[in-house]
């Protein structure tokens, strides 16, 4: 339903294009922060010190990691319109509540239910052999016989365009480099939209990945109204090379594609909100989100169990201190993410974007953290620079600007509202991502206790300050 | 039926504890190879320099990966047994005698013939999920309906010793540590035998790597006559850590595996030979060799299409050259290696070791190649130091010492033959051995053209040189 919906198309577009984007610019050093702004950020390096402290050597040290494993172990992945992520929220929801957090409840959200359902790929020319493959998300199913068909090789959407004429009828299988995710991500996107221009009876992509065990990527992609929709299916990059060397032989190539993928009516889901209240200004708070939802393979431990979890842990920790800001932290939990920021927008619709003081979100992993990525003023990006020094104890000082800050708050970019997401040493994020690999092996209790110390201290300072980050 | 030949199982137990083992020794830096000795092999240079020039750069450049990409392609896996592997190796054969090389012909070898068949294993509680398997060569199956049985979780053979009389009737889980191949492995090995002393109904192991993206590995593991056998199968890592931690939470873990495997009767296969006949001493051989079987999982592009494709191509790269040695250069690409070196047993009981001026192995990887891991008298091992001073164009000078030299040909070990495996930069050779990662995406064709000229380069001038590697 999302590739029928242009609102959602266009921000699944911009989703797509501003995750791990490199759009970044320079701190002027002139901040001139006022001294006494200064000092008062400065006075906050004790309870810094102690928040640190309980996080990573603490009474708090490891529980991250064994919350997020409990869960996770509990419930596997958790795919949008799936029973399990309701039941994974109601989980969420009733822990909230357990530790005490305040304002407890889901905000309803109606999201995307795509089934994948029984699917296989067979190379039966020139070799016959099984191709291991994964369904990309919204994707239609193939024939219950399937689709056998002589196969295109290409390695761009431009010699696709060159070879047009040879397209029709066959499976298209793009073997694209992999640049970045903001780059590559394209070729998961709109292959089957670009195939299906050219007359192809279905797509099949490299896995948007850098790195592979022989392991498929899923992930959403886009239709279009304009062309007819054909099934579309990632392979691994190892397959994918293979039949590029077997077409540049010129071996004459066949396929066999089925897919019992199923695109189902939307259903209910919710936003899991929990907040520590503000002691003055109830109504202003710190967001710290990550999403709940996850792919069909692996356990979303990755993608997103980390994020979501140092965001939520990051109250349990704070409640467990008897810390409360003079603002309100708020944790957000998304639902349907993966299908296009689903729940990001619903909230959006819902809520004035004056309640937010800062926009946080974790969904780039969980790995060493580094600082935080941020889109501010010039105000803004000083004062967060100045917090971030805080966290010299751990190494997590780097401050990291960029217009293009997160996937699901990427929402509300361009509306002037400060952003950050957690800056981590996420240099193989994209070897697990969307992957049977996503699985708590991913996960390193001692990285998640530093960022749950850099996401709890960020929220509580900002939260806590005298002034507000300024808006643009 | 390797586990019920004592002969291989004793085999196959030196063959696991010899690969990638760490009995180095250092070299006596006194070497005083006499004057003339030098000067004859630094004689060498111009033609070493010539083979080093063709390979990387010249008319052979390239040329090692894409023969070996046409064979993977072609064939794909070629596990013992099977009848591609015998079309394999007429291939192999007939492209010998396409090239011209001298002596081409298969030796007959009686090989096992082991058949994987369906295989699931399925977590039924805590939670329903599919868990990823591979069962281990050898195994037997389970009944048609499968084993279903509670687990019994343990992270060593001592502690299933400890927890003995809890493992009746159970599936017994090992999620050993990884420390490395050569410790590791008898996880793999034993694991069946060590859990039907203990009364278990089957056994899987955390797969023997040190990285995952949810891949499991196999290989082949041995029965003993004094305990019943019981099915036996690889899980991947994540899903090893994950049943660990249900046990450590109480989780009650019941599993259900089918496996279809079947040892069939042993079936004729054959060692696959080509020669550049020496000019002068046609009946002593150095021996450059590698294993043409591979696991029935993955295209062994890695284990070992690389090994034994530069063993094969040096001959075409010398014959190429019109380098003809005063010795003969012999190549073997054994047959059967992976379920107990079987093809080298059968050679070593056909042949007289005295033909063997050399053994050279390469069946651990063809990363960039650093130079030779040796192992030989004092006198041999300075030949080969100052042999491999002729590589420094390409950087693979390094003489590692070692008592443990190859796989097949330490069939050979402690005979008194100077024997050579090639060392090279294998840090991520278990991430993809005996998996579906082993495909011709982990080979690199730089590194294939610069292990190929070592390879050519050093059984060249072994073969050629005036003296004899002395032997123990």
């Amino acid at each position: 339903m999302t590739q029928e919906t242009p609102y959602f198309l266009i921000l699944s577009i911009i989703f797509l294009n501003t995750v791990f984007a490199t759009s970044n610019y320079v701190l002027d050093e002139s901040c001139g922060l006022p001294n006494d702004l200064k000092a008062e950020i400065q006075s906050y390096q004790p309870i810094v010190n102690k928040i640190i402290k309980s996080a990573v050597s603490g009474p708090h040290k490891s529980k991250t990691y064994k919350e997020l494993a409990d869960f996770v172990d509990k419930f596997g992945y958790r795919i949008s319109g799936s029973e399990n992520l309701e039941h994974a929220i109601d989980y969420m929801l009733n822990k909230s509540i357990s530790y005490k957090l305040d304002n407890v409840h889901g905000e309803p959200v109606m999201i995307p239910h795509w089934v994948r359902g029984h699917e296989e790929a067979t190379l039966l020319s020139p070799r016959e052999t099984n191709l291991s493959i994964l369904g990309l998300g919204g994707s239609i199913a193939t024939p219950p016989e399937g689709i056998t068909a002589s196969v295109l090789v290409v390695e761009s959407f431009d010699e696709l365009k060159n070879k047009s004429n040879e397209a029709k009828g066959k499976i298209v299988v793009f073997v694209e480099e992999w640049v970045n995710y903001g780059v590559t991500v394209k070729y998961r996107d709109y292959a089957a939209v670009e195939g299906a221009k050219v007359g192809a009876v279905a797509t099949l992509i490299r896995s948007v990945t850098p790195f592979s065990i022989n392991s498929p990527h899923t992930g959403w992609q886009d239709y279009s109204d304009d062309v007819p929709k054909i099934p579309t299916a990632a392979l691994t990059v190892e397959d994918a090379y293979m039949l590029l060397r077997m077409y540049r032989r010129g071996d004459k190539i066949i396929i066999r594609l089925k897919m019992e993928a199923k695109n189902m009516p939307p259903v209910q889901s919710r936003n899991t909100i929990s907040e520590i209240e503000g002691k003055q200004i109830k109504d202003k708070a710190v967001i710290v989100s990550g999403h709940l939802d996850s792919w069909d393979v692996g356990n979303g431990a990755m993608d997103d169990g980390g994020g979501a979890f140092i965001s939520w842990y990051s109250l349990v920790l704070l409640k467990s201190l008897n810390i409360r800001p003079r603002r309100t932290i708020r944790t957000i939990l998304w639902t349907g993410e993966e299908p296009g920021l689903v729940g990001a927008v619903k909230y959006s619709k819902v809520h004035n974007k004056d309640e937010f003081v800062l926009l946080m979100e974790s969904d780039e992993g969980t790995f060493t953290p580094e600082g935080i990525t941020f889109s501010g003023t010039k105000q803004a990006n000083c004062i967060m620079k100045e917090i971030l020094s805080l966290l010299s104890p751990i190494n997590a000082t780097k401050l990291e600007l960029s217009n293009d800050v997160g996937s699901d708050i990427s929402i509300w970019s361009n509306q002037g509202i400060p952003m950050a997401s957690l800056l981590n040493k996420n240099e193989r994020y994209f070897w697990y991502h969307h992957s049977n690999g996503d699985t708590m092996t991913v996960e390193n209790s001692d990285d998640l206790d530093k960022c749950l110390a850099v996401w709890a201290s960020v929220a509580y300072v900002v939260a806590d300050l005298s002034v507000n980050l300024s808006r643009l």
